[in-house]
């Protein structure tokens, strides 16, 4: 049986794809019980596209996957802690467990800068802070290198 | 020189296409200038995807066409409030203005739920309520059918 961390270092494989391809690492992968449904990273300056983050396109590719617009059953584990964007799409798409790793004190939209879950909308368990040094560390040695 | 009117009577035209495939009635334009950028309408059900709402088909249409992530100098013109999916994807793509036609009571993140321009992340400016009437009864006859 896997357990939340082995989940995280797939996503944390993920975010690696970004980095190696110049980034901003984060990674997504969506499972449901055992199986992997999805993984993605983000690309938004290659892909050209402001909707690339790694947790759209995972989404993207599991709704496309199990063929409807509802991910019942699904947790994301995602690197960092999703914008409103993404925390939207997660929303919309009813996964019922988002994990992440790093918050982001920008744009967190789980609980740091805002809470989608405070809302009357659909809310899914919210768990945080899994391998966040190792996920928040890809993003500083990133963001280091870039000034 | 077309008006906030003009350009929102395409947005409904386009959320009537999305009435005659049976799909909630919401339509949304992109405009830069005078040219329109990207048109497009909600397809969740008969596109399987939780991400299928009018803003995202019509953000994603438009950074393909514009060759980039980033949509300076462009309006987007949306039937219905945006959802905070969508509202993140206009600040996400740098949308500078949005001009929306009815508020959306359940999950409208431009004011009516929740106000994303609240928090310090880019902030569209937001014109509310432009040919709201007829873009609300698009979507109440819609589900009254339903019922």
């Amino acid at each position: 049986m896997k357990t939340d961390i082995d989940y995280m270092k797939l996503a944390i494989n993920e975010a690696k794809k970004a980095q190696r391809r110049d980034e901003v690492p984060v990674g997504a992968i969506i499972v449901r019980g055992e199986e992997i449904v999805s993984k993605a990273y983000n690309t938004r300056e290659y892909g050209k596209n402001a909707l690339y983050h790694a947790e759209i396109k995972a989404i993207d590719k599991a709704c496309k996957r199990l063929g409807g617009w509802r991910l019942v059953g699904c947790t994301m584990y995602v690197t960092l802690e999703p914008c409103p964007m993404c925390a939207g799409a997660i929303v919309n798409s009813r996964i019922e467990r988002v994990v992440y790793g790093a918050p982001d004190h920008k744009a967190g939209a789980f609980g740091t800068m805002i809470n989608l879950c405070d809302y009357p909308l659909y809310k899914p368990q919210i768990t945080s802070g899994i391998l966040a040094e190792e996920c928040a560390s890809l993003l500083t040695s990133f963001f280091k290198q870039k000034r």
